[in-house]
């Protein structure tokens, strides 16, 4: 081997890439140059070790791609255990939407944000799809934390928090784009339809012309519910899958949140244009929504990543949970043990959930060339021993807590537990300001 | 308040007390007099404090009982993780059953039982009842690490590691309950059939009326897997639990484990005798077994406990997961949120655990008068903030890892995350050399 420089050196650790050949490294040296992996290889122990500015012993330590968070809405966070064991229905319209209404403002967005980023990445996630109101202070947020995001503006037929005026959205989400697209290297902008009942064939079609042409990502909440498709039937005589076909909003940069009442014909109808999934098992389950048919879509060969939802319904961030729950809902719904295996699972909070943000070839992987997005995982645990299989240990026993260090970029986020770009104390001492501004208003004007 | 002297007192903290009335004391003044709560009351920031040898500052924390484990295998700890996304019957006897053959003797248990013991206390865990073979150094190790628990002597038909002939398992059950009976306050010995398709109809009654005698409880696996329906009734001519009410092995000192298969009859009958059930849904989901219908249980009135099962099928010892996915996995399966509210699937975790267990005097909840099982939860988290609900919190968003002192028969055994009974890099290593010594003999016999 030969010797050669790097910014950082990675040493020790069993390296589980997550690359096409599921290749793992034990022991492995990762060497990072300008924020990129140069290098991966066995360490040999006699070898000599490369110059570095700086080395991480990762003795003891899984090392593996930073997890990808493909569905969010960080601020919730504000509204996290506010509201819960209701129907999705009376959740959304009784508590979400007014307290959204209400208390949706660019301080609360920032703040929540900036806490939902603190428990990201205490829980090993590196990127994420965010979508919600005021999503320039989102990417603001993202800017002191220093992960990588996808940040989609919101758009619905009701007035939001950060446009009531419907006409100048549009507007404002092209300034949106131009700001972030090419001035932010960790920051990708994107469009969100809430869904095809709240959007008006309309408000669908022009978003996505618009997505189109700035080139970016268009996601929609599509088939939580069941109720969703008869709501969309009587509207327009037709499936939500048809419906939005026809609209023409439908391809490969379409990400089609949740998917639980996915029929057989919108999987091939998705298959054929290549039209992607982010699925947040816990949420669904939490608000009895329904269980995604992933084994079959998975067989279709759809792409699909992992997504924890916002925290006012799943009501964590930690995606260690939802690898946990997302084996062993399908095992038992399928009443099949076999399905959705481990390294399938870690796959879709890895590198799938990369592909599916159209960032595959940047993150999700542990490969030359590609980011250096690196979490550390202290196996030395009694949780975590003994150790025959790590995709096993990382979905069945692993939690987010156990992820040690962050790496984003090359740049190192959180170092034994400890947040390096978000001061943690103010960041909670803010939201836990703007719930009691929260639990205080409520309080005057509900009846309860 | 008058002074008074406690060997403990913990302070500051917001108190869930889980009794019947399901007070929140909040700050709380709890007073610990030998190993029992003596006092439990608001705390007066301008009150005096009363003397004591040794104070908790509880600010910021959630102080609540101890959670309850019903049902698990410590020892298989040793096998966690090393056969994973397998049907029940083929994980059970081809890689379960062979391996206990094999590997498990009284070093096993030993080594095994203090390990699972340590990820117990460390996620919050005061009380379990295990079930397996070598149940006296189980019992040593409970009296090595400070734990109560109900340590249940295991028994089937086939030749088990700990007495292959059969003949003897009586004599040997009927000595372990006689040594630890009296002598240890911190166990109390039970027995175990494993379950109606492995004990013949004489050994259950033979177990359950040595149990009668004993003053002790019984348990049984019971309706875990779908396939025992057919089993029992092509056997016996019967359905399982109709097959146990005619041997006569159920009544209110009977728990039967998973009941993922039981019917409005069954139901029925375990009313009418008092029998309690243990809910393990993180293992049977993971082993596509079944979901067991708690909802309509708790309806009939059926004491209901929370149980992790062995490591080798959940793959945590973490009630805490347990209660988040107990929540949850009941409402999509019956596509309702509002059943499994946070605060009773705390109940099951608490007070009723402790209930099925017999211990219901004892701890499950922060009374006067009962033994102090106490733990604390750091709520000065991230994913712990803002807190509205306490028990959705606890529920929904908490982990494991969030605990940060525990307290047992009024003994500090984890403070600030430190186990203070365990030797924990010993007992991680000695499960390690156990694994390893596993990993090489199964490597050479088996043909992959």
């Amino acid at each position: 081997m030969q010797t050669k420089n790097f910014d950082m050196v990675i040493h020790g650790g069993k390296a589980l890439t997550m690359s096409a050949q599921a290749d793992i490294v034990d022991p492995s040296l990762i060497g990072i140059q300008d924020g990129r992996i140069a290098m991966i290889q066995k360490e040999d122990p006699c070898g000599l070790v490369p110059a570095a500015g700086k080395y991480i012993d990762a003795s003891g330590c899984l090392v593996m791609p930073g997890l990808v968070n493909t569905h969010t809405h960080l601020p919730m966070v504000c509204f996290r255990g506010m509201a819960d064991d209701l129907p999705l229905m009376d959740w959304l319209t009784k508590h979400i939407f007014p307290a959204e209404a209400r208390f949706v403002n660019k301080k609360m967005v920032y703040d929540g944000a900036l806490l939902a980023m603190a428990e990201m990445i205490l829980s090993g996630t590196t990127t994420f799809c965010d979508g919600y109101f005021f999503e320039n202070q989102i990417a603001e947020a993202v800017q002191t934390c220093g992960m990588r995001a996808v940040v989609s503006q919101g758009f619905a037929d009701f007035a939001t928090p950060d446009n009531p005026d419907l006409e100048k959205m549009m507007a404002a989400a092209r300034r949106f784009v131009e700001r972030w697209q090419s001035f932010a290297p960790m920051i990708t902008p994107a469009f969100f339809c809430h869904s095809p009942y709240t959007c008006s064939p309309q408000t669908l079609v022009s978003v996505k012309d618009a997505a189109r042409e700035a080139g970016i990502l268009f996601l929609t909440h599509l088939l939580e519910n069941r109720d969703e498709i008869n709501i969309i039937e009587e509207r327009y005589g037709k499936k939500p899958v048809r419906h939005l076909l026809d609209l023409g909003v439908l391809d490969d940069r379409t990400i089609a949140v949740h998917c639980n009442w996915l029929s057989e014909e919108d999987m091939a109808i998705f298959a054929d244009l290549g039209v992607g999934i982010s699925h947040n098992p816990v949420s669904s389950m939490k608000l009895a929504a329904g269980v995604a048919p992933i084994p079959k879509i998975l067989e279709r060969g759809i792409t699909v990543g992992l997504g924890t939802d916002g925290a006012a319904s799943n009501n964590q961030l930690d995606l260690f949970a939802e690898m946990n729950i997302a084996a062993k809902i399908h095992k038992v719904t399928a009443m099949k043990p076999t399905v959705m295996d481990a390294q399938t699972v870690v796959r879709m909070a890895t590198i799938e959930g990369a592909h599916l943000l159209g960032l595959g070839n940047l993150t999700g992987s542990l490969e030359v060339g590609k980011q250096a997005d690196i979490i550390l995982l202290d196996m030395n645990q009694p949780h975590l021993t003994p150790l025959y299989n790590p995709y096993s240990q990382l979905v069945y026993a692993a939690r987010g807590a156990d992820v040690k260090t962050s790496i984003i970029g090359g740049k190192i986020i959180m170092l034994d537990r400890r947040l390096l770009t978000i001061d943690l104390a103010s960041a909670m001492e803010n939201v836990r300001h703007i719930a009691s501004e929260i639990r205080g208003k409520r309080a005057n004007t509900q009846s309860t």
